[in-house]
């Protein structure tokens, strides 16, 4: 058993596109737990495009990462070590660890995953994580799906998108994704079983109105971008938009302007940001509702592994650009 | 008593600002009222800026008035001849009359003025009449204010944003008007009895600052234009955003780019625009509550009035420019 610890520091903040040159390795010996605490391995990383957030100082609803401290981030691991009463040598955890091997955590910050339930441990970082149940807080809180809606959903291949739109159809909706290329297109119609996906790299406006010929009741917006001005003039009355985030543009610096927002009043359109973290409940929600959906095999997932903590950075970059193929997770 | 019906009809439809081009006087024979039908004498009709977008043929929530047909509009009148049970000659009454002297109308169509509440008649054209139930409809429905929220409303002086900071205020919140001018904004404080207002002609954003010192909660948007530009930065986390109309950006075409729409994620905003026909229930309510309030001195109201109907086109064309002050009629 390794005796160091590998870590990915913040080495410096990006303008624009972030890459390798940002980040640096540090090694460490593994640190040791006291009382209350218990030693986790990680087993995976996991990689989100809020992310790129936590690397800017710009104003924003948490924290930056310090310069030179451990990037943020959930993982899942292994405890190898326990001096907290409600872990045991052993247990299979998540918490939000950071980008390293291994870490020590109070047990009152981790969370065990349940025994033997047939799921892998790395689906609780995507379709059983943060990004479900963010899925779950949008479609159900935000956007009040209704059976017969028109319900969009831009990266719909990725880790929220394709779990909000499986979702939404459970729902009652007509479920059509946007994502970008014939491979991913293909895979959300056959695997994950929307009604219609459209390829944003061709012509998207006349995609959209032949797959959403009545107008759009619902949009989970994910990306921004040409996207959204795609989507924005083709919302009917009383439409609803979630915003989930917006991955084209977190790279821009200045941010492009919107939509002009008159349509709010001829349409009663609502618009509506939101962050899971302020749903606490719905995580224990989300994990048994998807949870049981899951082991029935009535929920399909996709993770793109990334292999080694050390190519964090790139695959993380690639993230941003779209270029990952389902959820991005890191086999540490 | 004239024998002739002046009206004005819409003539052409303006690219940018309407003037009297736009407009054409006709005069035909006062109609007489077949059985069921009331001839009713107009005494007031009501200008507001929803009318410009009847003028063009653009997409919208209401079809357009059609060339050459009578200008749509409320008016408040006399009945001066009835074949209907529920009107008698004398009564005053209120109804989507349009821009002229005399109309018949099914009786069903008319709502019949309270007798003897010591409001003038006009009053239900604004302060009790569709301007006053937007605004108790934005404020209670669209942005559900809470006591210590800090609110704010554009075209502070105005049929709507007037009445929209009384009911905010009496509702507990610390209410900011902007208004265009020294007179605008004096009025709003000692007359209205908003806790602030700033001059949307000065420096808008360091005024907003000095009176919103811990951002905004709610925004009463009536304007769009530069004004929501300096708004929208100076949201607060969960802030409410409700849309009323953007009558600074009416006679622009194409309509300018609005706010990148990032912070509705990273401030967890609520965007929501409406129109008070969608709230029918409102209108009752207001009438019932605001109609107290104003008997009792608690609700303030100022009306521009235009003198004669073939001025309206003229009065109209200064509605979109802001060189009303408070709620424009026409005396007719």
């Amino acid at each position: 058993m390794t005796e160091t610890n590998l870590r990915i520091l913040l080495k410096s903040r990006p303008q624009g596109r972030p890459g390798p040159q940002h980040f640096e390795r540090s090694e460490e010996p593994r640190p040791t737990p006291r009382p209350g605490e218990v030693l986790v391995r990680h087993r995976f990383l996991s990689l989100d495009p809020y992310m790129r957030g936590r690397m800017s100082d710009a104003p924003s609803y948490a924290a930056p990462v310090a310069l030179g401290a451990v990037m943020e981030g959930e993982c899942v691991g292994e405890v190898v070590e326990s001096h907290h009463p409600g872990f045991s040598t052993g247990d299979r955890v998540r918490g939000a660890r950071g980008w390293q091997q291994w870490s020590v955590a109070h047990g009152s910050t981790l969370i065990k995953l349940p025994d033997q339930d047939g799921v892998p441990d790395s689906a609780y970082l995507g379709v059983l994580g943060m990004p479900g149940t963010t899925a779950w807080v949008g479609v159900t809180e935000i956007l009040q799906v209704k059976p017969g809606d028109c319900f969009v959903v831009s990266a719909a291949s990725g880790a929220v998108g394709s779990v909000a739109g499986q979702i939404a159809r459970r729902m009652g909706a007509r479920v059509v994704g946007i994502a970008g290329g014939a491979e991913k297109t293909r895979f959300v119609t056959e695997e994950l079983g929307f009604d219609a996906c459209v390829d944003h790299r061709g012509d998207l406006a006349s995609a959209l109105d032949a797959a959403c010929p009545n107008g759009i009741d619902c949009y989970f917006e994910n990306v921004g971008g040409p996207v959204q001005a795609a989507v924005f003039p083709r919302m009917r009355d009383f439409g609803r938009i979630a915003f989930c985030g917006m991955v084209a543009e977190y790279n821009q610096d200045p941010p492009p302007p919107g939509p002009n927002l008159m349509a709010l009043v001829r349409k009663r359109l609502r618009l509506q940001g939101f962050l899971v973290s302020d749903h606490p409940r719905a995580w224990k929600q989300w994990s048994e509702v998807g949870g049981a959906w899951l082991r029935e095999g009535g929920l399909r997932f996709r993770e793109d592994v990334a292999q080694g903590l050390e190519n964090a950075p790139e695959a993380f970059a690639g993230l941003l650009e779209g270029r990952n193929f389902g959820k991005l997770v890191v086999a540490i």
